[in-house]
């Protein structure tokens, strides 16, 4: 089985010896107005409402280039332009706060989660404008699952106001799912899924596809727990175990896009057989199987991996003991990644972030044991910030990217 | 123990959220020219005489704007321009032929390894142009290196003319090295070296440092076995086991450096003591100590692990056995970080180049036992091209890398 690059539509990395960036002559001053509109636009979008004071010493332009780019994106409708109710009171004329208009420009996310179907519209600078979700049944493919995901965007869609604009889509996509006999498999996203999408969704905009734990990391980078990081390990645990890498501030998904299937990275090989076919995978030592099993409960257990955990924190027996070997499990595994990848930040979302929550010191005890004394003390363990929305936030931060790259010439479709 | 950053010097990315890239306008032009100047000479670096017409057509610039960068370059003494033989012949102009001039502008490259201490003059193009080399003894620091170094340095100064020009150095640092009492212990580049180096050596110019198998690694991918990848996973065995990490064309070292220390990924948690501290590394497996303890070898056997592999050639069973079960413990963690990076190349350097030559059967069997069927068959498996002058190789192109940024503006000194 070989599935179509999870980042579909993405630009990719070219090697370095062909980094023959030639630039026609004449395109410059263009090209230099792009790129200073791309970094407002970025800025106000990232870190919100922003002073043009503060804009011109962060981006290193003068005032009348900030001044004159603000303009240039307040009238193509991308941000406002209002004086700061705290900042009249000061002596002098008083800096215009730029702010993303949220309302008024937005993008298309989806995500087809295990157990879950989602679609929201989420304006400039990251706001959740509306959101609606369904329950995804056992056995439906990726593709089967863009009806559904197409009758909530278009049930949404009637709420949208007449100039709002609609820059593009992307889904976020679990990348193992259960069939209708409950057994795993993969089920990442694909070319078919993408061109479903587009044909059923977004009419005339590029929609974009990842893997939901590189994209919930991409949000957990640029707005969440591991934000300002250069070099980022986000962890994802729900019916699988999968990681979205950021190495020196950009999302690496190798060469076929399956980067950072770390589940079935081998941690214990006299460990059980793996529903991959390899034998004790890291996925068969802290998935959400493992934990129900180690603390004796059926895998479709109800309440699954929080009712666990509360046992566990009320004291009882077999609960306790299956968090602390899945947290010592935990700790072993992220020792080998930031072996592998020297990372600043380890953010732990899904049910790994549940459980580092509650070991956090058994998993940081493993961690120290097994991971060099030259990496691991500097690197920031945390649990994810955005919650069960990052996978949403980060489909629509892959969906502005466009705009953001070139603010002015994208055209939208309500 | 807290190592600096291993590529000590070099520029190193920033957060996606921070690539606030403004340009100011009225330096256009000028940095238009530079680019362009800059992948007109990585070419002919990289791929060796090119003519005027290919240029044309793989740099996407015009036959003026070729001719014109050409010049400037010839006037800086970067390049040679002359007429092909072979082109002559034919009907109409002949295209002049653009060559690096590998014999007047070179770079001073290093390499500190496990037993051994390096040091080359290696012209543009990549040319080996003089090379000495004698022993490291056991316990000596890589700060003790430095004497040594640049006396052999001084050595091949004198028979460089008065004219070539030298554009700076670098050195590769094995990251493992032996003390005195024959235990292992990190022994990666550092600030204190690389300031010695500048005092001792490099008065006036910058002056590089990286881990060996980073060093090896790029050379590998851009003259090497791996050249055109643009996801790299380059394993080097010596006294150690390091990886050199190419991801989307770019080497990546991790937030401190020490990315690619896969050696100290725990492939066995019942196995053996490392001398890192923690036990059933895959270094303890797969390391050249283990293929001489697993054959019956004492530790420091005369012919190491060339020894073993002919022994096994001829047949002798504990050779054999043993070179089967480090191949096995190879295949093993290959497919380990198959499954994290999704690499389109892995290229086996050091001792485990030659462990791979001898039993790439094994290897590739145990791989496809345990990597995801999604990612492995496409990934290429290589033993390495430049052989022990991949270290010396990569340092040069490390130094290089200024002069093909900014080729004009890069000051030599003899």
């Amino acid at each position: 089985m070989v599935l179509q690059p999870a980042l579909s539509g993405l630009p990719r990395g070219r090697p370095a010896t062909e980094s023959l960036t030639t630039v026609a002559p004449g395109a410059s001053q263009e090209e230099i107005r792009r790129q200073n509109l791309g970094a407002l636009l970025r800025h106000v979008h990232v870190h919100g409402p922003t002073t043009r004071a503060q804009l011109t010493s962060r981006l290193g332009l003068n005032r009348s280039t900030i001044g004159a780019l603000a303009g240039d994106l307040v009238a193509a409708g991308l941000v406002t332009e209002d004086v700061a109710p705290s900042v009249t009171r000061r002596a002098g004329r008083p800096s215009l706060v730029v702010s993303p208009r949220s309302d008024g420009v937005y993008a298309r996310a989806l995500s087809i989660e295990a157990g879950k179907l989602r679609a929201a519209r989420i304006g400039l600078g990251g706001r959740i404008l509306d959101l609606r979700e369904t329950v995804r049944p056992a056995g439906m493919s990726a593709v089967d699952a863009v009806g559904a995901l197409a009758d909530m965007v278009r049930d949404m869609e009637r709420a949208v106001t007449a100039d709002a604009v609609c820059v593009g889509g992307a889904v976020a996509v679990a990348d193992t799912a259960r069939d209708s006999d409950g057994r795993i498999r993969f089920s990442g996203p694909d070319e078919t899924l993408r061109a479903a999408l587009e044909a059923e969704i977004a009419v005339g905009l590029p929609f974009l596809a990842g893997d939901l734990a590189d994209i919930a990391g991409l949000a957990e980078h640029i707005r969440g727990a591991a934000a300002g990081s250069g070099n980022l390990v986000y962890l994802h645990g729900d019916l699988g175990v999968s990681a979205g890498l950021i190495i020196d501030g950009r999302l690496v998904v190798g060469h076929q896009g399956h980067g950072g299937q770390v589940g079935h990275m081998v941690v214990n090989p006299n460990g059980r057989p793996c529903w991959c076919g390899s034998r004790g995978c890291w996925e068969t030592e802290i998935g959400e199987a493992a934990l129900l099993r180690h603390a004796g409960r059926e895998p479709d257990a109800a309440g699954g991996v929080a009712e666990v955990l509360r046992a566990a924190a009320q004291g009882e027996p077999a609960a306790t003991e299956a968090v602390r070997r899945v947290a010592e499990w935990l700790g072993f595994g992220v020792a080998n990644l930031v072996n592998i990848i020297n990372p600043d930040t380890v953010v732990l979302g899904g049910s790994l972030g549940e459980i580092y929550a509650a070991a956090s010191d058994t998993v940081r005890h493993r961690l120290g044991e097994v991971a060099l004394p030259t990496s691991w003390p500097q690197v920031q363990l945390r649990t994810a910030a955005l919650g069960c929305d990052a996978a949403l936030i980060g489909a629509a931060e892959l969906a502005f990217e466009r705009l953001l790259a070139d603010p002015l010439n994208v055209g939208g479709a309500a």
